[in-house]
């Protein structure tokens, strides 16, 4: 299988991008996988000797442009067609690459994502799933994640199936439960939306519905796959980055539980419910984060994901 | 002035409530205020003694029943007259409380509020604002906290002046930085009511507003009042309670910003918006509690903070 990898995204790019592959080819020595980076070779030249001796395990595509953290992500995809980020989307329509990983620019990413590479049938709203860690030392999934900011209650009932069916095959989660993010425990609770949803996950195909969840128990284990909509799970997530950030990073707290919310070694959160796998990194990821999206790619591919969620819409 | 103090609500009343009494009482021994203790005589027995040098500044109301912590709130006030909390809010009709302060029932405690107490003219949905910690030590206020699920604009905009005026009379913030929750910094941003709220609070009157702000940015002190829906509140102050309850209380975490977290020690939440001081305490509230409580009503009073939102809406 073919990741391709856009090694100019982030905040620490190309250093961590290549330094994350180099894990990754020393961790996984028998892997099928090879991998595309897509960058500036003049900006990669320095690291590349890093990962001379796997040269068998990668190609480098020639990518000169890269799209600013802060572009217009629709603007910087058209006037910029030599960009890493543009030239990784078409290599995957091409069939090149089997999947496409990037730090950079979010929304570059999620219009590439919707509009070259689109949604899968039945699909009605992609969604993004952000991993949350929990006191068992597990990691809940939540979706969705912040890019579907007003949603209906059947657009919350697909992130549910989106996040089962992830959980299960690319989580490894046996039978997944689903919980409602909601702001009480009881059935008719909670605001219009999740009102009208709680019925339609309970008649939902395909889930382990489980209720309604709190803020207070997103990092127990009451539950495996978090809906809620993206205005909400945005929120949830940037409030966890700063608890770590507050108490690890500025404070020093020393505590197991707390590390387990360092972002910067993430895998990154995928984007569910499109043709392809396309994983986007937090602007901050490190090369741990890099080595770990590389084998979510390949999880993805390995598992048929992509094929999971068709055949699951198409009889929906 | 007389403060009702509802002694049987709470998960440890009476003991706490009372002994919460006594702490405000040796705290403040000269301030001018007169404190109702509502409750059963007979629960209240062992821990009266504790106050009993103080005799002059309470008075005992008794009140056989009590309203359980899952009891329907409305049914409950009404087939309960002689309970603690429908006692207080009695008190209040009838001029004889300036004040009313319960750890019981949330749910009695707002139906009391609402229909015994009721809003003040022009204000279109009273409120409940939390207290949120800060890394500079201080606490910003957000509001709703979690009563008003699905809000319209003008909702919003009217949280935000309540907030201002309480923030400014009561906790003493010069010229309160309002914040609307979001998920993006630049105008524009977020879902339908994110985006119809901005512009309203750039043109409102009465409030310093300092623009979006994000989960990350909750517990710095960008802002003094958070302005958002109270779906939103809600899950921001129950995963702020659990971060507490597990970095803290589980795992014994020491840090001294982590400990300002503890909720346990809060003066409980005020109503905004209604006629007269109401404040709900947490279920859990310790002594220190009760005594913020007992603190933040006498300046609820002192301040005419009731007053100051009357003149806010008559003119608005």
């Amino acid at each position: 299988m073919k990741i391709g990898l856009d090694i100019m995204g982030g905040d620490h790019a190309p250093a961590e991008a290549i330094k994350g592959v180099q894990s990754y080819f020393e961790q996984m020595p028998d892997a099928p996988v090879h991998v595309l980076l897509i960058g500036d070779p003049d900006a990669a030249a320095p690291y590349l000797p890093l990962i001379e001796k796997y040269s068998h395990r990668y190609t480098f595509v020639e990518a000169r442009e890269v799209i600013g953290m802060h572009e217009h992500p629709t603007k910087a995809l058209k006037e910029k067609p030599g960009s890493s980020i543009a030239v990784g989307f078409g290599m995957m329509q091409k069939g090149m690459a089997d999947a496409f990983i990037s730090a950079g620019n979010t929304g570059a990413m999620l219009v590439g994502a919707m509009y070259s590479v689109k949604a899968i049938e039945g699909v009605l709203r992609p969604t993004i799933a952000a991993p949350i860690p929990r006191i068992d030392g597990k990691f809940s999934c939540l979706l969705d994640a912040g890019i579907n900011a007003d949603c209906k209650p059947e657009h919350m009932v697909q992130f549910a199936q989106l996040g089962s069916i992830y959980s299960h095959h690319v989580l490894g989660v046996e039978s997944p439960k689903v919980g409602l993010m909601n702001i009480g425990e009881e059935e008719g609770k909670g605001n219009i939306l999740a009102q009208a949803t709680y019925p339609l996950l309970k008649e939902a195909s395909g889930i382990n519905f489980a209720g309604n969840i709190e803020g207070r128990d997103v990092f127990y284990d009451k539950v495996d796959v978090i809906v809620c909509e993206g205005f909400v799970g945005n929120v949830i997530i940037k409030m966890a980055e700063s608890v770590y950030d507050i108490l690890k990073v500025q404070r020093g707290v020393q505590d197991d539980f707390l590390d387990t919310f360092n972002f910067e070694t993430y895998g990154g959160t995928p984007v569910l419910g499109i043709n392809s796998p396309v994983i986007i990194g937090h602007g901050i990821s490190h090369a741990p984060a890099f080595c770990n999206m590389i084998q979510l790619a390949s999880k993805f591919i390995e598992t048929d994901l992509i094929g999971m969620f068709k055949k699951h819409f198409k009889q929906a």
